[in-house]
C-alpha cells in the first residue's frame, strides 16, 4: 500500500430543501489528515445511505450537529484498515465506520467496529442486514411488535434496508406479511423476498386492496413512510395491534409534522412505540446471532441496490428519498481497498 | 314497599350538537315494565354522569346504539333491590346496574353488580373510586405506564373521576404526581387531594407552568382532555415515557379528531396506549383491593359533585361535558329507595 496524500471526498453545497436534489453534494479532492498512533487509515469499500442523513444535511436531526456548507457529508461505510498500529484491528481488517463520503479517511482506532458477515455473504451486509437498518428491525420485530404464529403483520418500505429484515424475522416467528410498497416493481421484489402479499400504496383503491390482503385486519404496523400510508393502515387495526414508529419520510423530507389519530388508537387498544435505535444497542448479540442464521439458511437474502463510484452518491441519495431504490442502497467506492 | 306503576325518567329531546346543552333532556313519566321472575325492581340512589354517553346521545358511539329520540338516557347507577325472586340479589341488596337515568328501573337478576364498599364510604363509590372510571385508573396505572418511585407522573382532567384515583394510585407506588386541570378553582382541589403540583391548561403561559412543576420532564401521562392539552405535555416527555389515552374531549364533543406528533413520540421513544376499559376487568380483584386499601387509610378520598334530583341531570351533563365539574358528577335521585 501508499500511503495516499489526498483524497476524494462528497461535500454538502446546498442543504436540501425538500426532496433532496442530485447537486446538493458533488465530488471534491481533499486533504488526507495525518494518522495519530491511536488512528487507523481506512481505505473504503461502500458506502451506506441512509434516510436520517438528510435531516442531518438540512440541520434539522434532532441530535446530530449540522454539516458545514463545504464541509464532507457524514456517514456510515465498510472500509478495509490500511495502516494500523493496534493489534486488536491490524492491517486487512474489513470494519464498519463513521468514515464519511469519502475514498479513504483517518479514524480511532477505537471507533471501528469489525465486521463479521457469515461465509460467501458480502462485507457490505454490515452496513443493511447485519448493520443499523438490520438492527432496527430486529428491535422492532422482538422488542416492540412481537407477532405470535398467524398474526398478520404489515411492514411499510417493506423491501428496504429494515423492511426486507422485519420480513424475514416476522415470517421466522410464524406471521403473515404483508408488504407496502412505493411501486409494482418494489412489490414484485416485495414477493421475490417472501412476503405473503404485498400492496402498492397511492395507487387506487390501494387500502381496498390492503383490506383484501389483511382479512383479519393489521396486528403488528412497522411504520417508514408517509401520512397517508400511516392512516390507511391504522384504519385496520385489529384490537390490541402493535405499530412501531422506525422513520416518518414526509419530516424527512421537510413536508410537515405526521400525526397520528388518537381516536383510533384508542379504539384500537393499539400501543405504539416510537423507535430509535441507539436504545438497543443491547440487542445486538441476538440480533447478529438470528439475521446471521437467516442470511446461512436462506431465510433472507442481501436485496442491494449497487451504485459504482463516490460520483453516483448525489443521485442514489436522491433516487432514496425519492423513494425509487430498490433494496438497501450502497455506493461502491472501491470493491477491494488496498 | 309499593311497588311503583309509573316512574319518571329523563329522555332525550335533541341530540347534542357540540357541547351539550341541558335541553338537550327533559324529564318525563314513563310506565315501568312488569317484573319477570329472573328480573329485579330497582329504586336508583345515584346516577354516574360520564362522558362516554354523549356519543351514545349523538349516535357516533363506537359500540354502543345511538338513543332514540324520546328515549331513556342509558346510564350507570348505584340502586337498592326493592322486589327480587333471586335468592343471591335480595331485596334491600346494594347493586350497580345499567338502569338508564331514572327513578326505577326493571333489570335482569343476573345483569346487576352488587356493591361492596368499606365501612364508612358511601354506596356511590362504586359509580367512581370502586367503579369504572376507578378501573379505567388502575389499569392505566398498573398496566400501562407502571411509574417507578420518584418518577414524574402528569394527570389531565386531575380531579375527575379517573384522574383522582390515577393520581392516588401513582402517589401509592412513590411517584411524584402533576395535575393538569381547568381552572384555578380544581388546581387548588388537585392540591388537597394530594398532587404534588397543579397547573391550569390554557392559562397564559401554562406549558412554562408545566416546565417548571416537571423539572426532570414526563415520565408518565395520562390522558383525558383537548388537542392543546396533548401536545403542550407531548413536547415535554422524558425519553421512554409511556402515555396512556385515556379520554378524547374534543371528540366527545365533537370538536374535531385529537392527533398524536408522530416525530415527538420517536424522538421520545415513548410508548402511547389506547385505553379502553372493558379489555381490563380481568384486573377487578385486584383492583377492588388497592383502591378500598386507599379509601380506607385515606390516601384516596372520594371527590364527588351531587346534584339532587332527576331534573338536574341535564344541567349536571352539560356542566360535566363544558369542564366545569368538581370532582366525579353524581345525581342524587333518592338517597334511601325503598
Amino acid at each position: 500500500m501508499t500511503t495516499p496524500t489526498s483524497v476524494r471526498a462528497v461535500v454538502l453545497r446546498r442543504r436540501p430543501d425538500g426532496l433532496p436534489r442530485t447537486d446538493d453534494v458533488t465530488v471534491t479532492v481533499t486533504d488526507l489528515p495525518e494518522r495519530g498512533v491511536e488512528d487507523v487509515l481506512l481505505g473504503v469499500a461502500d458506502l451506506s445511505l441512509d434516510p436520517y442523513l438528510r435531516s442531518t444535511l438540512a440541520g434539522t436531526h434532532l441530535d446530530d450537529p449540522a454539516v458545514a456548507i463545504g464541509g464532507v457529508v457524514p456517514g456510515r461505510s465498510v472500509a478495509r484498515v490500511l495502516a494500523s498500529d493496534d493489534p486488536t484491528v491490524p492491517v486487512g481488517t474489513w470494519v464498519v465506520a463513521e468514515t464519511g463520503w469519502r475514498s479513504h479517511a483517518v479514524v480511532p482506532a477505537r471507533a471501528v467496529r469489525p465486521v463479521s458477515v457469515p461465509t460467501g455473504v458480502r462485507p457490505s451486509a454490515a452496513l443493511g442486514a447485519l448493520g443499523m437498518p438490520g438492527l432496527t428491525a430486529y428491535a422492532a420485530i422482538e422488542r416492540h411488535l412481537r407477532p405470535g404464529r398467524g398474526e398478520t403483520v404489515v411492514v411499510s418500505a417493506a423491501t428496504g434496508g429494515v423492511g426486507a429484515v422485519a420480513g424475514a424475522l416476522a415470517r421466522a416467528r410464524g406471521a403473515r406479511t404483508v408488504a407496502i410498497t412505493g411501486s409494482s416493481a418494489k412489490a414484485d421484489d416485495a414477493l421475490g423476498l417472501g412476503y405473503d402479499a404485498a400492496v402498492v400504496r397511492g395507487e387506487d383503491g390501494w387500502t381496498g386492496a390492503l383490506r383484501r390482503a389483511c382479512p383479519e385486519r393489521v396486528d403488528c404496523y412497522l411504520h417508514m413512510g408517509d401520512q397517508a400510508t400511516l392512516d390507511g393502515v391504522l384504519a385496520q387495526l385489529s384490537l390490541g395491534a402493535r405499530v412501531s414508529l422506525c422513520g416518518l419520510m414526509d419530516q424527512y423530507n421537510g413536508a410537515g409534522r405526521t400525526t397520528l389519530p388518537a381516536g383510533t388508537i384508542m379504539a384500537a387498544r393499539a400501543q405504539v412505540h416510537g423507535m430509535v435505535v441507539h436504545d438497543h444497542g443491547d440487542l445486538e448479540p441476538a440480533f447478529v446471532d438470528a439475521v446471521g442464521a437467516l442470511l446461512r439458511t436462506g431465510g433472507l437474502r442481501l436485496h442491494e441496490e449497487r451504485h459504482r463510484g463516490l460520483e453516483s452518491a448525489g443521485a442514489a441519495f436522491a433516487r432514496l428519498m425519492a423513494g425509487h431504490n430498490r433494496g438497501k442502497v450502497v455506493v461502491e467506492v472501491d470493491p477491494d481497498p488496498r
